[in-house]
């Protein structure tokens, strides 16, 4: 490891959690330069929904790379996009009876965060955005303006109070307030004032704000209101999307309608970087070119991107992701109850639960533990007190159960050490 | 074009300049669909600097993904990155004495521009940065704050005022005054007012801002200048960096040494998302996870990156550069003698060149007539006034020529028109 | 008036309500050139609480100049300002038991205001300041941007919405919500935020917001809530304070112990400006000159604030006000019940009353007549939709009928033109 | 002086310079409660130009007061403001062919600046204001905003730098560059990004600042600059103007015609609080009430102010300021001579001079020991290193030398203790 510490900077995070060097993956597996195999509970931040190294992608991927397809590209119209454009078309959009335009921002999700501010911006002639209790959206200015807490990670705190309004997120309050009076209020008080915000920007589910969930009534109501004060519905799925709930949306059993998605992570499938936002047809204002970036149109990205959608040509993956998934909080839950001290609580959907626990530093030990015993896992929330299992949706029972048997002895060996 | 026209958004460009489907492409050539070819004197914009699908990289690249390497890692030591940081440290930093760290920010110029941004505010405890006259460096937030004109884009002309403040470049005032009396007449203002800027972002050659290129002189009076006002300069080579002007930073010949150092476009030679921010080991205050990013590890792109560096293990490719690149000086310098009513004005180093003509949309219609005549190039400065000339490095003398004769031809019909 | 006209600023305003030139005033009548008597009850906006040219004052101001006594000091210490020091303290604070410094700003609300501001920033190191719907605090930029809608009234919307918060004031949500819940859960998410307020600035009663008053119960709740969060409370006492409500300040029945007071208007009795701003002792972290201003030390009005201040020395005049006020609210209800069709709605508390009525226009109209009739009165609340019945203190209960019967009659007038 | 240190605020400053508890005032002499004499050379800094309680004042004070003449009026048309907008007019604005609106704000300096700073971003449209070096318009925070190192005194630096943009005063880089060349290339930059200031505001001398002195040459060329980039010019003349500097306001022999001035502190003669605003006609775009004030209309200063005018009927004053003024430069560069190791610089005009020393606190040993010898002396100066000479306008050449004679005498003993 001796060069990424003489020579990487500071800043460098999971080569500290996870110390060994990677040299191959593929599906659920990852492999060190030892040749030590690891269950990956984490697929790369959520970017990997499909598995590493996904062998139709591979197959796409090497033949266009062969035959010489054109790579960069800015936003030039090519064979590849046309493809990814008109797969998109058919099985998302078209099947979900959606009505969106598609914008390739900067091909990562903080770029796709920073292009629907500008635009729900410009569309509304105003400033203020309203984000929420432990959002995440990225690292950019704009981005980070409307993310909680990042005022703690900047010296420039002042973009952090200028540019947003923090909302509560579902359940903020706990029982004894619905968030969403708190929000109606507000809305009140800034239609009052002439002062209402162009949007609220919002993560159905919170993923690094420690897998908090919006309920499926509180997004409806959430929208109607929205609706009700002319305020747009930005909605962020760049962590939740592509599948990783049960539904290639995350927010699809709600039926709400976004003004604007914003989609990275999973999108390419092959873990490629590529972003897009989708805007309603009657949002989409800019300007030629008034939004740009070098790596808008990455071709590889669309050959697998391309690729990947055919996993959601009809129903079958989503069912079998929802028949998987169960094991999950089954056996979580069976830990709770096995073991009451750690006062666990359990909570996801779809292939992205979190296993939250208060004893200080528990979670973060665990993780520790699970690395050097074949798992990889990350945690989640303000204080990293939650457990985040983000499995590949390809990941079969047996890889499930014995990611899940790691992480159930890492949780007792923890939990005997602290009594 | 349909799907085009159809589904994507309105803020598409380039495709509306080159109204083609792409399909293929090597070196210096871009074929479409009808088999048509296109000789590159875009590059991707600088992306793409050793030509398309360059062989050598290609053939790293199907190796690679054919042996399942490790493709998504985030910050994950992988063996990938490992040989990209020991071919970094050899060919590019031991040789030329330069001691910096590397930053891998998510994978565009902005991006690194962002992390740029927020490092030097971390390390000063001061907010303003101070910026060029046409300068241009990325479109999140923070980057457009330090953009000229970018306020013209956006409807929030606030971030545009109050995070920085406007330098002139060299020359800006023309002959008549050097623009560095007003730079050090500025500091010793806000000197007096205790409110430095954290720093300097600079180009020292800016492309979009019309191939405006600062003197060695200039650059290191600027220098010294910001040494003794004790204010960080962040040099921004995201474009001209990565052997464009024949060296492989853009500011070599200065032998200035900046504090924090952009490069992206060019670096992975692939045309594939890369970012590098080098930050000089006593700046590097960064705590682990500050600045983050899910595709700050793209796997792919550090296979290509590593074998591109190859270049410039000798002085040749660099000496066959400046060789080679007499030839545009040359022959655009003729054009300028043989129609004096153009008032073309030339400027431009290594493979990086402007042809200006303040003639009305004159620059814009060559530019789209060398389209159709089978010639890729774009158009820069506030009025698009400029030609932009930037063919891949590797190009020959024949791809040259053959590119300035369908220039030269277009030139001409539309000096024509113009009389 | 055509000197008016043609000379002043289009800014004037009440000399276009009131038009004519007014010459002599005493007690609670005011005479006009042409020796018409108009009925005050409007006081100077509340800034003539013991009337016009109050014999008292005028005896002691006409003492103090005859024998040139100082008149303009700054804050340089002087006999007069002695005097007040001492009378202020023996009568005002230590009868109440308040333990506050005393702090002379510019002679005016608004810099009484700016003063206040500026401490709680510093004392607590926070930017932010809550302030309340409808809110009216001062013209000045620090002022205005804590006063609600104000907004519209400036080409800088962004002092508005940059240094404040808007809350809403007691029975803002009407009866539904509790405008304390949502004052308590922003707290709650500002916290969690590392981000609260420096200090609320409130009006006990918003007297330019259209007589909204705040409950006792309100107010003790708000100052428990403000409390736990550790967040400062300004109450601005400007035109409620000074017995315009039956007590010196407008909070002695609720028992709150605010951290900073603000007084100016009625506060030298003789209509002179003066202004003073009360800062509990641990918080007069102030260093010398740090705020400054010309005519902090206005020594005329010391010396008829001095007098004003015998009125206090004991509940005769509190007694007095409460029994005599009644009379207001008597006669207004009567009105309601009179002309249902109005929909008037009565509320205020000692001096200080408001008539609202909804019918478009109509109180504006009302006055308009009121002013032809010979009384002196003005509207207030977002569509000057209430009228404001301010009679100086001392109005005897004839004087109080008279000026009632010419509002009744006028009110009768336009009520028929209505029908 | 216990009750002051007991009670008033530790903002407090000019007891603590003067410490002593004045209680009478006459012409150029102040008496204190033991009967001590001192000579006023500070003139309640600028507002006492005509000396403490000037006898044709007092008299129409006295008159008015006794006569019930109406003492507060909002902005109400009185018999005395109409006396004061006649005299104002003819004897300031129609001699001097002068055409501009009068705006009564809240009646200190800084809230004329703050109306000043209001109106300029109304009528462009634009935020920025660009004020000088080393300036000082005042309190409020708008004011605060266009004062140089104000950033010092506040918890806010935002505003300070958010709202304006500073350029060099007259002399501020040395002979070496002229701060006009700053200025024009800032201006050239401001309009290519289409950003120019709203307005300059500017003290054409600057007294808090050091008594720095812009030059008739300067004022002429930044006057024609300014109108070049049409950019509007506010003079703030609160200190130097109402005759301070020989002439009533500061700049007449510039012969500019700024398109707003502020004037305050004199302007009521008797030290009274009065502001007023001058507008030209065109720039008059207020709506009424647009920006207000409780003590607008002073009554009793606008008596003592129209009387005050009477000295300007003539030349007759000005020509006695201009002769006996003389005397101060005069014995000033005796001092300088006299005691080279002073390293004395002396420059002003009229009745405002300056005397400067950088020896280390040596003008504020002088000043000090000055009061203890009966002369009331002020510093100024970002080190207070300046003495600032500020008799009142009607000191006779006994008093002048009376006081020039203490300021020897302390000037001699504190060069002795410096050997």
């Amino acid at each position: 490891m001796n060069i990424f510490n003489n020579i990487e900077s500071e800043v460098r995070r999971y080569c500290r959690a996870f110390p060994t060097i990677f040299t191959k993956a593929e599906g659920y597996k990852v492999i060190d330069q030892n040749g030590k195999r690891y269950i990956d509970f984490f697929s790369g931040s959520g970017s990997l929904n499909y598995g590493h190294n996904n062998p139709a992608m591979k197959q796409k991927l090497l033949e266009y790379i062969s035959e010489n397809g054109i790579v960069q590209g800015l936003d030039m119209a090519t064979d590849a996009k046309r493809n990814f454009l008109k797969q998109f078309y058919d099985i998302i959009l078209k099947k979900r009876n959606m009505d969106y335009k598609l914008q390739f921002p900067g091909p990562t999700g903080t770029n796709a965060v920073e292009a629907a501010l500008k635009l729900v911006r410009k569309v509304t002639g105003r400033n203020n955005i309203a984000c929420f209790t432990n959002s995440f959206h990225g690292m950019t200015l704009g981005a980070l303006s409307v993310s909680f807490n990042a005022s703690k990670k900047v010296t420039d705190k002042d973009a952090m109070t200028k540019f947003s309004v923090t909302m509560p997120f579902d359940g903020f309050f706990g029982e004894e307030y619905n968030s969403l009076n708190y929000i109606e209020n507000y809305l009140k008080i800034s239609r009052a004032k002439s002062d209402l915000p162009a949007a609220f920007i919002l993560e159905t589910i919170q993923c690094e704000g420690g897998i908090n969930i919006a309920t499926t009534g509180w997004l409806r109501e959430l929208e109607k209101i929205l609706k009700a004060y002319e305020v747009l519905l930005i909605i962020d799925d760049i962590q939740a999307g592509c599948g990783r709930t049960g539904t290639f949306f995350s927010f699809e059993t709600s039926e709400i309608k976004p003004d604007i998605i914003c989609l990275s992570k999973s999108l390419s499938g092959y873990g490629l970087p590529l972003a897009l936002v989708l805007i309603k047809p009657e949002l989409d204002v800019w300007q030629p070119g008034e939004h740009s970036g070098t790596f808008r149109g990455n071709n590889l990205a669309f050959v697998t991107a391309t690729e990947a959608l055919n996993y959601w040509k009809n129903n079958e993956f989503s069912d079998t992701i929802r028949i998987k998934s169960n094991i999950i909080p089954q056996r979580l839950s069976d830990l709770v109850k096995k073991y009451p001290e750690i006062h666990g609580k359990v909570r996801g959907r779809g292939f992205l639960w979190g296993f939250e626990s208060n004893l200080k530093n528990f979670s973060v030990q665990v993780a520790r533990d699970a690395f050097q015993a074949g798992l990889l896992i990350e945690t989640a929330g303000p204080k990293n007190q939650v457990l985040k299992l983000m499995p590949p949706l390809i990941t079969d029972e047996k890889g499930l159960n014995a990611g899940l048997d790691i992480l159930q002895e890492c949780l007792m060996r923890n939990y005997r050490k602290e009594l």
